[in-house]
């Protein structure tokens, strides 16, 4: 019954969703998807540069980044829509369309990556966050590398 | 006792995120306040547009964008720090940094605004929902006019 349910409420979601991409321009899409993965870049840099010892660990900062890791995480995908292959300054290359269920593999491994890093930072376990930081970065990367231009 | 305990934790978020604004280029720091305002208004826009009925009310795409609108509203303040006056392509005018109080005024007005989107439409009281999307729609041009070039 909850499962049902919890599928009737995503798909509703996943229709909302469409209907916005439905609506915006590619350019607007683009502007979209880059806008929220620039600031969870912007925000995994500080964990980073923590991980590495280029800037002191300070747990309420790590947590308060990687909670917005988090959260930036969810908004990119559903904007990847049909006709947003080109557009704007896009780096995404045409191999994401043809290859869909692998970049929805790599996206969903990095989802769950970013929600380990949100747990481990609210710890204060620095070595469990540096692995962690770790982990996310490979998953960040494994995309790159196959689905973005340089 | 709560109360001091809650200023010490605002003070060190608010020097975190000092300590990561001074690391930060100009370029980069109105890059990040721009797109989350980017993306706060991509989500504003239907709301405005489910108001005045050039879209179908949708009570849980309602509620998902301006739960998102209400989280994109915290992010842009720490990166109008010193030295981001000038720099990118950014529309913010000097008179934001001689008139600060003001600004921040503004900015608590909005988020004020933003917070009580977010409850009425979880609510699905559509009515309601109408009234708030024009409170905030306001609380946003307030800013705009005294605050951003065209």
């Amino acid at each position: 019954m909850h499962t049902v349910k919890a599928c009737l409420i995503a798909a509703a979601l996943s229709a909302a969703a469409g209907a916005v991409s439905a609506q915006q321009k590619p350019e607007e899409a683009i502007k979209y998807r880059q806008s929220a993965l620039f600031i969870l870049g912007q925000n995994f840099a500080p964990l980073a540069a923590m991980a590495q010892g280029k800037m002191p660990y300070d747990k309420d900062a790590a947590a308060s980044h990687a909670a917005i890791v988090e959260y930036m995480s969810r908004l990119p995908w559903d904007r990847f829509g049909p006709g947003t292959e080109r557009g704007g300054n896009t780096k995404a290359k045409p191999e994401i369309w043809s290859n869909l269920d692998d970049f929805n593999a790599k996206r969903d491994k990095m989802q769950s990556e970013v929600g380990k890093l949100a747990q481990v930072a609210k710890t204060g376990d620095f070595n469990a966050l540096r692995t962690q930081v770790g982990e996310t970065g490979k998953a960040c990367k494994a995309c790159h590398d196959d689905y973005r231009n340089k």
